[in-house]
């Protein structure tokens, strides 16, 4: 990266979601997007690998944070706790980002390609987590299952925070909807 | 459907696994797989949309009789008890079938398309499931998230039943797989 295109992948994402908005996903190329920037399409290509890529490029962070929360989270605390403080620290990335979040979601919702490359992501995530708890100890199939349980919680936490008029922070949102998965497992 | 072609579905996706297995998804012609079942490619396309779904013509069918069993569960079971009796109803479906099931299943996890497909299926089923629930009465986000962890004990269960030396039935594997969700659940 060179010194003359700072936060170069930020303000490519930012314009890739502002044309994408005007014109729909299909209709906006790689060189509009970084034009857009301000950037050259040869730019673009050192951060992203496509034009799907670009409205990624948080989800490696996302599933970094993710997994060194459940790999830093007390030796005692039971799986399902060290998920939970997977959640929290996810949910830190999201302040001040529920417009952004909502905009990005109609583009994906409204694309095959997007939602495919979304689904993959979320695959990605949990066999991390999987694999995280894993070296934490935890046998098989908990491992396995605590992932995805923690992604379930993440994926409809997440649709819950970007709903209309919903207000509460995102650590609320996921810290309750940890509780609800709870109580339906339990039975309730 | 003609009567001169008994069964084409089921011929056309036993063609298409052997096929592949022996050559690879992607250097398999739906022209060969028809060929393989003595079927013509007209015939082909009249029961699959393109070669990517014959690998997955069993998913429909899946997917009703998990939503049936959930719907025709008790009127006082809780949510996670109806999709207990999902889980059950889908294992019928599977016995006898499991060597099917691994030579299919190591096609997808090799092709990244078909892993894509897979997670779709896998999210429609989840829709499908959380709609299901909801026309049961349960509010959201239980449902969705009900929904999310039966389709998780689905996948992490069937990766255990098609396991190499594995020898459970598949309601079997599942029914443990669900008690394991909920001891994760629980904090265990």
């Amino acid at each position: 990266m060179s010194r003359w295109e700072p936060n170069a992948r930020g303000r490519l994402a930012e314009a890739a979601l502002e044309l994408c908005g005007e014109r729909g996903y299909e209709q906006t190329t790689v060189a509009e997007i970084a034009k857009r920037a301000g950037l050259t399409e040869r730019t673009f290509f050192r951060h992203y690998a496509d034009k799907r890529e670009v409205l990624f490029g948080g989800s490696g962070a996302l599933q970094e944070l993710f997994v060194n929360a459940v790999t830093g989270a007390p030796e005692s605390a039971a799986p399902i706790d060290s998920i939970a403080a997977g959640l929290q620290a996810v949910s830190a990335m999201f302040v001040g980002r529920r417009e952004y979040s909502r905009q990005r979601q109609a583009l994906i919702v409204a694309n095959a390609e997007l939602r495919e490359r979304e689904l993959i992501k979320l695959a990605s995530l949990s066999a991390a987590l999987a694999d995280a708890l894993r070296r934490r100890g935890v046998a098989e199939p908990a491992a396995s299952l605590t992932a995805e349980a923690g992604v379930a919680v993440f994926k409809v936490g997440f649709e819950r925070w970007i709903a209309p008029a919903e207000e509460r922070e995102m650590s609320q949102v996921m810290r309750e909807s940890l509780d609800e998965l709870k109580a339906v497992a339990a039975g309730g």
